[in-house]
């Protein structure tokens, strides 16, 4: 068993990481809880539900609450209809919410807990690959039409449960979308491990043995950042690497149309590049846009506008003054934030799409 | 100039109590604000909201958010439109919220500003003496239709800002509604106090000093309390003195029947009752009983069942396993909690209510 150990502001919370895990749900809770109520999504409810219920037993009350899958689930009219089923189901401030599935459900149950009662504890289990970022660091929120998470706490949860072998049925797009995220901590933390990834094919070979090892190295990456900046001042915007152009493609082409990762693979990409040229260094654009081409991540979008582009990178949370800011690198794991000029931005868009093109 | 200061495990922030502060809210505050939203109630915006507007100046984007008077504004809707206002205004992370009215404005645009963007700051500008006592401990929620406060977070203001002026305006049932919690103060904490607020007609002499005193008194035993315990553990319980009671009446005689001080009052007298029976000793009962009457506090009530009355106790969030749990008293200044019998407690309401339809 590999557990991580996560110290937040408020509480120290374990992560562990391991085959099966979702059997034994309870071994890994500090706490005997009396009444629980898992939150899931109509995805994961056919694959997982049941394992996760029977591992409470029957000494203790579980109740179940299903959302449809997809990330316009995290909307208000769900939240609030979980605080009813909450409410329905008898939880006091006694009780757990166990969030069961990817970040959508962890953004949304975590976001339940931080609020009901005026929060009351949840664990983390995640079945993405994905959700090996947003489950560490304590992120709840739900969406608000005019903007992703605009509603939200930080909340960290008692504990995040990974069983790697819920990853076994992730579609291929999801995969790729969660290993973005890997190879990020990699690029912002540690050369070794990024070529490490890079040496990896994760279609093909799906070994839970390095999976895991992956993992646990990208939540390590991850905690040691929160532990240091738990409410996102500078050190913590660095887990922003190929956000900004990344969000910007999501919004643009349409959630659905390119995953989160895939989107954010692009953007690093893009940071890479821009990075070459604002500090004159050598980074490894070419590995990394062979390892993305081999794993078949897109890389050849339809024509998109650099200017709304710009537009797009503009509403980013973390913009100040209308100025984009993006997370560049001097070496790997020696990241900056650079503020850019509009003009000089459109320059770089323009280059990169024009390469990729080629490429 | 008074001001207390508070610490909470996140920040410390004072609280300002003379006249006139509201002419000068920015003087207050640590930071400069370059974009403020003040949110207020309908009743409210047409005595005090242009004062605070101007204090701001022209450099300050200020904008404004109303909300119709009374509880049922605390709704899951109200927040959503709220959230979409601070959108549309421009509000980003470095924002200001500043919640200006009385104890519902202060928990709802508390909560937005809780879980805006995952919390951005807010002030308290509190215009009823009732507010003394929430404005100060973090406490920010919103009703859920199946009970109050079910949706909220504990996130401390930046600064309490309370303008004593404003309270020349209260109409005298709210008067009454505060005043019920400052007696409280005095009961679980000090009876010097108490016997000063005895001696008080709080109705036909309204004197800003006196008043003054008296809120700086009453926001200084909370403060304390909630410094000790901020997250509600067992002596933050001790503030629920008359809660158990006063929140059954409140629901079964229905919201704005009988504002929240005037049942809270009768709770403290049948919470003085229960103690001089459960633990034989004397308490001023009979003083508390006059200064409610002098004071034209609602004690004859038309016909309540007892067992309604039993049931709606036992939803309190505090109860456990369903029995009633009350704060009672040893002396003036010695808070105890008991759990209590139905049985009992029923007796306990039989001869309450018998004493004070004779008296």
């Amino acid at each position: 068993m590999s557990s991580l150990e996560i110290k937040t502001s408020t509480n120290i919370y374990h992560v562990y990481v391991d085959v099966k895990l979702r059997h034994k749900l309870p071994s890994f809770l500090e706490k005997e809880y009396s009444n629980v109520l898992i939150i899931t999504d109509s995805h994961v409810e056919k694959l997982f539900l049941d394992d996760v219920i029977h591992s409470f037993g029957t000494t203790t009350k579980v109740s179940y609450a299903v959302v449809p899958a997809g990330e316009s689930s995290k909307s208000i009219e769900n939240y609030f209809n979980l605080m009813t089923s909450a409410i329905e189901n008898g939880l006091d401030r006694h009780s757990l919410i166990v969030a069961l599935g990817g970040g959508m459900v962890g953004d949304l149950a975590g976001f339940v807990a931080a609020t009901y009662m005026r929060g009351i504890d949840y664990v983390q289990v995640p079945t993405t690959i994905l959700a090996h970022d947003s489950s560490v660091g304590g992120k709840v929120a739900i969406n608000h039409p005019e903007g992703k998470n605009l509603i939200g706490n930080f909340y960290p949860p008692q504990a995040v449960v990974y069983d790697v072998e819920t990853l076994n049925s992730l579609p291929e797009k999801e995969v790729r979308s969660g290993y973005a995220e890997i190879v990020k901590h990699g690029l912002i933390s540690d050369e070794a491990f990024f070529n490490q990834v890079m040496e990896q094919n994760i279609l093909s070979t799906f070994n839970p043995q390095i999976l895991k090892k992956h993992l646990i190295k990208g939540i390590s990456v991850k905690a040691n950042i929160v532990e240091t900046d738990e409410k996102e001042g500078n050190i913590r915007k660095y887990l922003n690497l190929g956000h900004t152009l990344g969000h910007a493609l999501e919004a643009e082409l349409g959630y659905g149309k390119i995953t989160h990762g895939e989107a954010v693979a692009l953007g690093m990409l893009f940071a890479l590049q821009v990075s070459e040229k604002v500090y004159g260094v050598t980074l490894p654009y070419d590995t990394l846009y062979n390892w993305l081409s081999k794993n078949n991540y897109p890389l050849h979008l339809s024509r998109v506008d650099k200017y709304v582009l710009l537009n797009r990178m503009k509403k980013d949370k973390k913009s100040r003054d209308l100025k984009v800011q993006m997370v560049l690198l001097k070496a790997i794991g020696q990241s900056t934030i650079e503020q850019l000029d509009d003009e000089q931005l459109i320059q770089f868009l323009e280059n990169f799409f024009r390469e990729l093109v080629k490429g």
